[in-house]
């Protein structure tokens, strides 16, 4: 399976619904639409969105089908990066090498910005087409919920609240399942059902998304502790210093590298029902997997 | 008509269906969901929500069908609200008499705190149902470009923008549509759809809510200038303290009074071809723009 062509042959399309669904950048107020553009064509990996695309593959459905879903979610998650970053949340100045919304506009801006990203979100999902087993209610309802009070917004609320506190792992569980987990669980589950699959199809589907997603957030702590700056391309130990919960922090390295191979594993067990259909998918799951950990 | 009777107890309901929608307060992470019921549950007038229900039953509808509208729409003024008293915004400490939300859970939860509120309202929209002439998809499309950059964050965007410059009728209109009649006009729309209107009365009805929000601001930047804080109940003068534009501002004092009173024809004539089952909504505009000014 050739991963590579067919992964940046997707991120295209991508950015090419997006670039056609937010406002143009010479839209009243253009501060805002330059800053709105600015943020989601900052060099992301539109992991998400891709994910979104190839569930509804492996579902019989179609790029374009699923394309409002995953252009939505690729809003939701910029917003929340965008939030993120300022100065009373995680007070970032770069985000991959470039400054972040609030250093270039303002923070006041890029809260509006953020705003206008999550709002739009909404307004691009409003593009999709009810499907025979799922209603236009049934996408809204799955989407604001993962993105919602008790999952990414939760999550990030409760990460704010457990720096340098004592978390369980049901606390840390919790922080990553709502901040990661929650919305590539939703990108793929989304993507299903706008191919119109069984319900059965959107569980696994979902299972294996939110197991790949805390597998991927596994690696992602325990690279930040075993890695140098120059092979992260970020600056390494950012979590130890800010006190973060983390999975090498509450379960040492050694259990860590233990419950990324044991979640792997579980989302790869997810995909057994759709055989050859969820070639890429597990061609993905193996990319974002492989870093050296 | 009476009047105060009916908006209590529309606004009683508002409140119920709210209180029952929203999550929690024990619902994980609990300072998160104590933030939005706090900044809900403040005091709010229900203008929009109660607009929205009365909308319906112009339109022959039930309030129970509007209700998700209205309860979404409600959600969606406060979080505007909480954003738009941080510090990188406004800086209010106080609304309504009581402190703030940041005032009370810090900047990073206020942040996230209306961000969830807007997250929700599309999970509670999501419960409202299609109707013959609407679709699930035209309630989404009109709530996030309503609430959307081109609109509600626009309109603040450009607000913040207009601070201490001088300001073209055009520029203070495209402020005051987007920040205070965009929303009261979908308030409208929204209950006429769930009502199964023709798409005629939704247009007649956005149109009312677009002139009733140009007046009831235009009234508002007159009050601030021609009252004292006792009478208005909070701090006088502040817009002109702040720089901003306002009708006073740009039009003088005699013109914006003419502007109101042209503004409140315009909507009582938009309600014309509803008669009699339009006299609440007559009502509720005459008590608004019935304060002295």
């Amino acid at each position: 399976m050739n991963l590579k062509p067919r992964l940046a042959s997707l991120h295209k399309k991508v950015d090419q619904a997006l670039d056609r669904w937010l406002p143009g950048e010479k839209t009243k107020p253009k501060t805002l639409h330059t800053a709105m553009r600015y943020s989601v064509f900052a060099g992301g990996k539109r992991l998400r969105p891709v994910l979104c695309l190839a569930a509804a593959e492996a579902c019989g459905g179609t790029i374009s089908s699923a394309m409002p879903s995953a252009c939505a979610i690729e809003c939701i998650h910029t917003y929340s990066l965008v939030h993120d970053d300022l100065p009373c949340m995680d007070d970032d100045d770069l985000r991959r090498g470039r400054p972040t919304t609030h250093k270039v506009f303002g923070e006041g801006i890029a809260v509006l910005t953020g705003d206008a990203l999550l709002t739009v979100a909404f307004e691009i999902l409003a593009r999709t087409k009810a499907t025979a087993r799922h209603g236009m209610g049934d996408f809204f309802c799955e989407l604001s919920k993962a993105a919602g009070s008790s999952h990414l917004i939760g999550g990030q609320v409760a990460d704010v609240e457990a720096e340098n506190q004592k978390v369980s792992p049901a606390g840390l569980e919790f922080i990553h399942l709502g901040k990661t987990a929650a919305m590539i669980s939703v990108s793929l589950r989304l993507g299903a059902m706008s191919a119109n699959a069984t319900h059965a199809e959107c569980r696994s589907l979902g299972k294996f998304g939110t197991h790949l997603g805390l597998a991927f957030q596994i690696v992602d702590d325990i690279l930040d502790i075993t890695q140098t700056s120059e092979q992260l391309g970020k600056s390494a130990g950012k979590d130890a210093a800010a006190g973060k919960a983390t999975y090498p922090a509450v379960f040492g390295l050694e259990k860590s590298r233990k419950e990324a191979a044991r979640h792997t594993n579980l989302a790869l067990w997810a995909l057994k029902p759709f055989g050859e259909r969820a070639a890429f998918l597990r061609g993905l799951a193996d990319y974002l997997l492989s870093r050296e950990f």
